[in-house]
């Protein structure tokens, strides 16, 4: 079937990126908006907007029956869920499928397979993908956990198995730890996630964040290499690279191999990465989990391959075969992203929700800046911090580091404290030009390199800005 | 010699582009500033500013001991010229190598030869490279063009042989018309150019204008494929891609190895660019011209080739050799650059001049805008109406069409008229779709199809901006 109308249930900046895919494929869309969200950005370019219900997400973008009934009723054919909110939720997937619409991304059996960790473990562990060691499958209570803990070795993770994108994660050194953690975990898993079933998986203290992006059409499953996403702070990605600069070549081969191997052995439909631990030391590669939607970091894959991959996922949800063979995805050159979030990184990184007086957005060769704001958007309170991605590429990770330094310097956004002045010190970190980092490398980071606040906002006069102005003699 | 500090001897979107390249290869910058440019982008950008004289351009960025004093003044040994203004000037590129500083383009030498006209219709001859039947080399007086015209055939074209950028050209069909327009031109050239020199040229009816970017230093020149810029106003370009899509592989392939041939034949030093007629007719190329700088529309070429030509200029003109093998240099996908001025469409493309009330910049995959735009920023009365090149880049031609309709759609600019209206409608245009068109084209097909005065500015008040708003049942 051919889609001709995408409800694009998600907002920010996923939803401008979604509807700009839609539109150049010559796709209607229509935006799901919350109350806080009549004026964003994605509501202007969608082809119409339809309200799902009040500003707390709970009460809309989370909403399974608010945002089917509102896709239907505007006459849409398929759901695009971005990430976040409803994108891995196997019921809202199987809902919309039930309603008669696309829903573009996995079949909702695959969402639900993948989505629990234990499950996702046991794939990979069939397909010959190794994995931390850890439980096979839950644990089901506290004594189950002791015994399992034993067997892999403390210190060790205590995981929701239906969670993701870091959250939930507890990591316990010695037995007295595990028991104390393991009640409190399962109860915040069935808060967040409505299931309080959990797994256990040895810790690894230091240990690189990669991943490979696949697309499969449901018959066939192609990589498109792999990224590295190590910065990370309270388990959140903040920093990330496409390729892994630190990946032996060899290591990235078999790793990409095995990823097309775990994913077309549960005949993977769309969009989706494998998440694996690297440790540079003994050149041991794990895998984690696979995320079944669209990742934030998706756009580093886009700048070395060429390829648009929110579009590649219409096509296929769509009904056409994949359009590329491996053969022909090259990689070329480094990519750089980096997260532009709405928060105070001199306070604790505290939200700082507020009206944008000014923006200016980095441009030129190799800089793409995806984002939700406009002059005088006024950021709301509800949902995450993220502002806009700012994505730079270029020949070699080297001058990707001198671009994004640059592309840095030409972002202004006023109105609120942003993310973007730990970026410019991290790119001037030797660590980080070295490229020698581990998932836990950003936090200790942070308790030595205090940041200074904001600097206060410029005056309205507009005087001559530059730091220097030569008269001539 | 590594250059450390480059005095950007220009303004609006290529002072920008050039301050980027600077930056991302750690020089500093000195942007020169007439008194209506203190707070324009590449002023906020630089790390200087230099007073170079009054609004008016012939008293300061076309004021040669100024520009080159403040230049020294300001403690470069480096100046980039941009495009325009003094960039093809020979004695300003003598005056700063005499000064001891580095002129970031070619030879003085090298800029005499090409830029006049009439010398490098025989360096291309010398070269093998074909040239549009015309006479060698200037022509002296009426009597003189009278013969060269009965030889070549009318209509024939005259050209001033300092100009350059399609300025000052005129088409004669008789003798009569001939000896009306030649001391004209000569009077016209004499006080744009500062010298009356003129050439004929046969006039080839409909043609392609194609071009080659080449890239030289000294003593080795690649080429960096063509560009096809047939959409023309007054022989300004307002539209350019690269590949030309409707080029055969052979004659590409030839046009190609001639530009390299030619540039090699004086030594080429820098970015350059071998600009040609084609006819699909005769399937017949001409060389026409060399313009020994940087060009508008280079960013095409940049993003099919992954190569920052202003960076390679720089690094050129520090004395590093070549980093380029040919074989090295591949081409990718479709890119498509427009023009956004500062003029009226419907009002036979009238400057206008303003201030910018409100911007919102086109993003996402494959769309780059080189601009020198901020919100509320004055455009000033004084300069060419360019306010920025919106740049895509996707697999195919058609893809490419497609996110330039998308971006357009997303470019906001109140506050003055744009041609951003015209681009969207060529975009839909089926004799551009199908690539049908030639260096006339443009003006008959605006003669056919006038367009609408631009839409009034929204109101201030953000309502619900999407073409219909749905609301749940």
């Amino acid at each position: 079937m051919r889609i001709r109308r995408i409800f694009v249930a998600n907002r920010g900046e996923i939803a401008v990126r979604i509807i700009r895919a839609a539109k150049e494929l010559g796709i209607a869309t229509v935006q799901a908006v919350s109350a806080a969200d009549r004026d964003m950005l994605a509501a202007r370019l969608a082809d119409a907007v339809a309200p799902v219900g009040p500003a707390h997400a709970s009460k809309s973008y989370l909403n399974k029956p608010a945002m089917l009934q509102a896709a239907l009723d505007a006459g849409c054919d398929a759901v695009h869920p971005g990430y976040g909110f409803l994108s891995e939720n196997t019921e809202f997937a199987a809902m919309v499928e039930d309603a008669g619409l696309v829903f573009i991304g996995p079949r909702p059996e695959t969402i639900r397979a993948m989505g629990d960790k234990a499950m996702a473990r046991a794939i990979a562990a069939k397909a010959g993908v190794r994995t931390v060691p850890g439980s096979e499958g839950r644990v089901e209570g506290v004594e189950a956990a002791r015994r399992v803990a034993e067997e892999i070795g403390y210190p060790v993770m205590i995981k929701a198995s239906a969670g993701g994108g870091g959250r939930g994660i507890r990591v316990a050194s010695t037995p007295a730890e595990l028991e104390a953690l393991i009640p409190q975990a399962s109860a915040e898993a069935q808060a967040a996630f409505g299931d309080g079933g959990l797994y256990l998986e040895r810790f690894i203290a230091r240990a690189r964040h990669v991943e490979v992006q696949v697309l499969g059409d449901g018959e066939r499953v192609v990589h498109l290499f792999e990224r590295e996403c190590s910065l990370q702070r309270r388990r959140q990605k903040v920093w990330e690279e496409a390729p892994a600069a630190a990946l032996p070549a060899d290591i990235r081969e078999e790793l990409c191999a095995s990823a097309v191997r775990l994913a077309a052995s549960v005949g993977y439909r769309g969009a989706g990465t494998l998440e694996y631990l690297y440790d540079d030391d003994s050149r041991e590669v794990f895998f984690i989990e696979m995320n079944t939607r669209i990742q934030v970091e998706h756009p580093v894959t886009e700048m070395i391959t060429g390829i648009d991959l929110v579009r590649a996922m219409i096509r296929i949800a769509g009904g056409e075969p994949l359009a590329l063979a491996q053969g022909d995805i090259r990689a070329t050159g480094h990519a750089i992203e980096v997260r532009i979030n709405a928060e105070d990184p001199s306070r604790g990184f505290l939200p700082a929700p507020g009206t944008i007086s000014t923006l200016t957005v980095p441009g030129g060769m190799g800089v793409r800046f995806d984002t939700m704001l406009t002059q005088g958007y006024a950021v709301p309170p509800f949902y995450d911090s993220l502002l806009g991605k700012l994505v730079v590429w270029d020949d070699t990770r080297e001058a990707a580091l001198a671009r994004l330094t640059r592309a840095l310097g030409e972002l202004r956004v006023e109105g609120v404290p942003t993310t973007a002045p730990l970026h410019a010190a991290l790119a001037a970190d030797p660590a980080v030009r070295a490229g020698a980092v581990h998932t836990r490398w950003l936090e200790a980071w942070l308790d030595a390199h205090p940041l200074a606040p904001p600097a206060p906002p410029q005056p309205a006069e507009p005087a001559v800005p530059a730091r220097e102005t030569l008269q001539r003699a």
